[in-house]
């Protein structure tokens, strides 16, 4: 279809928007919107500059044969912080305290904006590394793995607390789960939803004894991949998980109390440079 | 920040995509990019023509004090048909077929890419529809949910078969699960997961039975909330659950010979005309 210049370039900027970290040649645009290439090529360094300067992510040009753009998205640092100190407000409402010290989260993992803005802030962290796949553990998890997903362009991994017919042949680990200190679990994994050779990104909602992660990674083993990094919406200052692994959170509990009905939360360590 | 009118188009689209169904005021974009309010509202029918050519979404202007622009995705006919197709092509694989003649569906439902179409053809079928929330069932339902709830941008609420402490106060209804034939389960909803009074989408990712869609049609009555309507990636073409409730489905299986390893898979009734 052919379009004016302006036209043509809300169009192609939307179509790389809808196609982060995918590599698309310049006669693609070309061919879809009846244009010279070097029409196209002048769009692309407009969408390029609004991009920058607006933060939304950055577009790589590729020369040669097999070569094209790609679209890395990301988020400005002022709005990520805005968004976690936002995210840090919420979670610290005293009406979130369930029996037991746990806390409600799920209206915050259901809300599609917030679920998008973490999916950019996480994918940002780990902008540095190759990762093919996200992996969580059912059921809270799997929005936040969803949208982190969403963004990298990647597929994501359910890692299941019980045995599914409708998953297959799985493999299965021990864990110790956290919520009851010394109890060993076990935790299953489709057999062909992660290939061999794969760089994985573990992502959870909530870090307390740090036993699902684990149990998580000693799966990757099983799988014959790697552990690209872990990703959690909170962790719990208190956890003596920090001492597992690294991790990079974006909420940080560091005192709950039942009896006042207090949460005290702050930014996490996301942010921080490594 | 002061930008360049094609850079200027550039940002709001992206701003709009990333902000379906909500209104913006012209004063907003005006004092974000520097510029006059008449200025915007010529990049906002640039905007419009763009979009609405590439059938990528509907831009509505409201007048007036409290007006502004409103996003609403869609996609073309032709895009959906193509996208269902393919779905249909990759359901027949034989290798799907699991013991007992379930489907295997896992890496579908866990592909961003899919989902996102799934997400936009579903939500543009329902488009009439004042639509809340959606619902659905932990867990292979979560992330269509939440691609559905992505692209109407509301809240998706997760029904759990399983009791969480982290989940608060819980309701519970009784159902037939549809796997057992006549066995009774219960599915629990937390109490503060939806709001009296909503309309709410109930999306699933197979219909065999229909029991666990009756099980979430009366917790809605247990929230005082009604439903819009019912979505379903796939469904049994021999299933009674057809006259039971009306839905809307992307596939249909009508065989699954598990001695042959066959699989016959359609198109579903989403592209009807009711």
């Amino acid at each position: 279809m052919k379009l004016r210049r302006s036209e043509r370039m809300v169009v192609i900027s939307n179509y790389l928007i809808n196609h982060p970290y995918e590599l698309t040649s310049l006669n693609t645009f070309a061919e879809k919107y009846e244009s010279a290439k070097s029409s196209i090529s002048e769009d692309i360094v407009i969408i390029k500059r609004a991009f920058e300067e607006m933060e939304i992510g950055n577009i790589e040009t590729l020369t040669g044969a097999g070569g094209g753009v790609i679209f890395t998205p990301s988020i400005s640092d002022a709005e990520s912080k805005e968004i976690v100190q936002n995210l840090c407000n919420q979670l610290s409402e005293s009406n979130r305290i369930l029996p037991g010290g746990y806390i409600y989260l799920s209206d915050l993992l259901s809300n599609p904006k917030i679920l998008n803005n973490i999916g950019r802030i996480i994918a940002k962290a780990f902008r540095d590394q190759k990762i093919d796949a996200v992996m969580t553990v059912a059921t809270k998890g799997v929005p936040l793995a969803n949208a982190v997903a969403n963004v990298l362009n990647v597929p994501f991994v359910i890692v299941r607390r019980d045995l599914k017919i409708t998953e297959g042949s799985t493999v299965s680990v021990n864990y110790v789960s956290g919520s009851s200190g010394d109890r060993i679990e076990k935790m299953f994994l489709s057999k062909r939803s992660l290939k061999a050779g794969s760089r994985v990104l573990i992502v959870d909602d909530f870090l307390k004894g740090g036993g699902t992660i684990s149990g998580m990674v000693s799966l990757l083993a099983e799988f014959d991949s790697e552990l690209a990094g872990v990703a959690i919406f909170a962790d719990n200052a208190s956890a003596r998980s920090k001492d597992l692994f690294d991790h990079k959170s974006l909420l940080r509990v560091t005192n709950i109390d039942v009896a006042e009905n207090k949460i005290d939360v702050e930014i996490g360590n996301i942010f921080d440079k490594s």
